[in-house]
């Protein structure tokens, strides 16, 4: 017997089997695995009448709330896709997703309500804007019933599991690109179903878990955490604006066992004051994701939380996590060594499979030191980019699909990311990890941010180049800083000079946008960079 | 990406992430990942240069031990099918099933050597003989390499897991068939993925789980554990014999922390004097299955182990878990209550469906009371029967398979099984569960052992009637035995008459043969069982 693998089985189960077990907490609102099934339903019958058609894409502007996670089973139950937008992301970016992902419907919060009106007028194909949590009347252009009003006055809609390909489209999510226009990444129901397995297994997720969700929904699921923990029906609980006394008092409050952060929200909880007022005794795991950790912050978070706090890596592309920092079993590490292990990348989880290639594909070896980009095999590697064949044959060559990050694996299978691929230095055949080199150079008390980047040099192919800002009333020489480098890492890694600027170009979300940087130096040149042959 | 689901890749995971853990402990043998994935790969090339061909069944006669484990993953990496045998099983009923499944190779243990000699010339199919764990030697029909001679001289083959189909098959195991010529039960490479999957999301295993097999392998994989806890590269630790101070020995030395159990297991353990001596406390969870428990029997395991005690529920054709009795999230029973709880056929685990049916197929209520035939839908149903089409639509029909057991779902999801479809005795449109009435009736002194089937009557359809072999020397009159009854059953329920027999017949493993019994009283008259129908 073949059942089609789709999330649309992770709540019928919970709902069949909890039906009155919380599944959802939302600010003051409550909902059981039964009401959440039914909103669910609901929507998909209020969409089925709003004319959405198969594979339709679905938009939501929307912060972490009940209705978001109903989405993500109510859009797909109806047969459509569901896009979740970066609400950070500036108002063409997010003209250009819709537009490229040709929506038909965006749902939206009140408070993005300026942005949406911002860039409405710029899109091509959306038919319609749904107010989330506000009468429909808030703005002019809002479609006539909000939300609760289309899920009131329709009727509830069940798909038909064994009808549903499983392999067909479930949700669609924009990269960030800093480097291109953003490109949909396109998740099969499969993806999303094997994937949410997979980390349930990884940890251990069941109908006792409560988990926060920290991360926004937005970003590849909250990380998986909408479906794993679903499938197992346990209890969502919805952080709708990181406040770090709002997140202890949800922690206290719904005695949440686990949550995810970005490295920036971990230190902005360590170094909260108000930590020590509530019990959080609760936690059982807090993972770190989106950025690297360090050992330091892992160590903190262990002494101020009390529970396992680790690393894990993964992608958009990837639906997402690819690995865990977890302690493996067998490495029984202690102090430095095991906050240094929790910080690395950590290794591949059940159902994935990694390895690190150079340049031409060959496989390197897993010896801790051979720098490679690091591919991966998973069930949740996307089926592809929407509407660009030529960059999904790109990353997915050879069957493996290339991650664009360099890192070491050691004997143990863990893995660590020394930098982008793009950001690599390459110099007389040596890898340069910009990163490292501007971890050195930060060190030093008048730099605020620094930036290295590779330039053209007629005998090396490329030498490293520093870009820094200082800091206000702060000042050093170029000499002085090259040299404070040199005291700090092999002299072929240092830069061979320094250029001050006022400050460095970043995207929305803060990213520097090196490859900005780098055109300066190559443009104009013979010398071309992989990224700008045609082949990239 | 589309990965395909097979068990190869839970050695491939475990042997890459894990290669130094010990997978596998047996007798005085300990093998690590790595060489229990080395040694699969030289079973898997020793089989390729023996003429294995794609899809070929390669049969096993073993007890439990590490050879027999290799198996599940050598034999399928030669795209081969493993065809595990029931030891117990008499020397004809072996004759047919390797000639139904047309076998090409028989690996066997010296112990099991003259049972193989008993029906080897009946063979049509099988080409050779492989000794496993004696000289080739001991037996002058057996191969002239014995399997460590194979494995030596063989190349590691490591199959293109891209490369397989996921709906092909894997695994051949033949039901006990107290009905009928045993039916060879097709399990595919996806059914024992996702099963492995279910059952590991189930149970939280994870790679610091050791688990004891307690239950043969050759009972549909030891109920799965060959694969889910290979997938997360936990311990395996084989039992060859059963016998109680050799588990109690196990336990405490590899600090095993689950295993599963049949009741008389169980009873034996609670039973053994010498458990008192062991050091039992590594011990987390015990599962019961393959038969009926009793709430007594939880009580005394939990009392005698200190871990938790619960049934669980399958089918060979269910790759086998539907339901496990780990009392609910939600539940909060305590004492006789969880007992009972956690004696009963318990409620479907993840990536599982169940319900109940009348005899047209209509769903029933979940209401406790309405008795249907279970029916299910899993990832884990198999392909079909090996051969035979027929039987396979029939017991397939509507998109579920029917279990042949009768049951009620309570509003919390709780299956209990009443009876076996066919040993339900429907008198005058009621239903009478033939195990309810045989339980009534042995708790009087004088009863050895009974047997209630149904007897065709004019007025009622048919009627109950007992058959009771008594106590050596024990006496009782049928009059009394009635009255008995009468004082513990609702009257519609008790035989209407008692017929005394010095034995019941049964199958070599005990089962009680009903339809033998049945056949006596419907043979010649005008009424007709549905199970001997033509439709059945």
């Amino acid at each position: 017997m073949i059942i089609p693998l789709t999330p649309i089985r992770f709540l019928r189960y919970a709902s069949q089997q909890y039906p009155n077990k919380v599944a959802l907490i939302c600010g003051e609102d409550r909902f059981t695995y039964s009401q959440f099934a039914a909103r669910a339903a609901h929507l998909a019958g209020a969409l089925l009448a709003a004319g959405v058609e198969p594979g339709d894409r679905v938009a939501y502007m929307s912060g972490n709330c009940h209705r978001l996670l109903e989405a993500y089973y109510g859009v797909v139950e109806a047969g459509a896709v569901l896009l979740p937008l970066n609400i950070r992301l500036a108002p063409m970016e997010l003209a250009y997703i819709l537009n490229d992902a040709e929506a038909k419907i965006v749902f939206f919060e009140e408070q993005f309500a300026p942005l949406v009106e911002a860039f409405r007028k710029d899109l091509t194909t959306v038919k319609s804007f749904i107010m989330l949590d506000a009468p429909a009347s808030s703005v002019s252009w809002a479609a006539k019933q909000n939300y609760e009003e289309m899920l009131a006055a329709a009727q509830p809609h069940h798909a038909d599991v064994m009808k549903i390909d499983e392999n067909s489209l479930a949700e669609l999510f924009y990269t960030s690109g800093t480097s291109a226009n953003p490109k949909g990444v396109m998740l099969t129901h499969r993806n999303i179903y094997l994937h949410a397995m997979n980390v349930g297994l990884t940890f251990n997720t069941g109908s006792k878990s409560i988990e926060l969700h920290t991360i926004p929904l937005f970003h590849a699921n909250g990380w998986g955490v909408a479906h794993s923990l679903t499938f197992v029906a346990g209890t969502h609980v919805m952080i709708r604006k990181f406040d770090p006394p709002e997140v202890f008092r949800l922690i206290q409050k719904e005695k949440a066992e686990a949550c995810s952060l970005v490295p920036t929200m971990a230190t902005a909880l360590v170094n909260c004051p108000d930590r020590a007022k509530y019990d959080l005794s609760s936690l059982k795991r807090i993972t770190l994701g989106g950025a690297a950790a360090s050992p330091t912050l892992v160590r903190e978070m262990e002494a101020a939380f009390g529970c396992p706090c680790f690393s894990g890596y993964g992608l958009t592309e990837t639906a997402p996590v690819l690995t865990t920092a977890q302690m493996k079993e067998g490495m029984n590490w202690e102090g430095e060594q095991r906050h240094q292990g929790q910080a690395s990348t950590g290794y591949a989880i059940p159902g994935v499979e990694i390895g690190i290639v150079d340049a031409d594909d060959n496989p390197l070896p897993h010896d801790g030191k051979s720098i490679g980009e690091i591919v991966a095999r998973s069930d949740g590697v996307m089926a592809g980019y929407w509407k660009q064949p030529e960059a999904t044959a790109q990353v997915m060559r050879g069957g493996w699909f290339h991650t664009g990050d360099m890192a070491t694996i050691d004997e143990n299978g863990y893995v660590l990311i020394v930098d982008r691929k793009k950001d690599i230095i390459v110099s007389g055949g040596e890898n340069i990890s910009s990163l490292e080199v501007e971890k050195a150079m930060c060190a030093h008390p008048a730099v605020y941010e620094v930036a290295v980047i590779p330039v053209p040099d007629p005998r090396w192919g490329e030498i490293p180049k520093a870009l820094v800002a200082l800091k206000p009333g702060a000042s050093a020489t170029a000499d002085e800083l090259l040299e404070f480098c040199r005291g700090r890492l092999a002299h072929y890694k240092c830069p061979r000079s320094v250029e001050f600027v006022d400050a460095l170009p970043k995207t929305g979300t803060g990213k520097i946008l090196k490859k900005e940087l780098r055109k300066k130096y190559w443009s104009g040149t013979d010398s071309i960079r992989p990224e700008m042959a045609t082949k990239k």
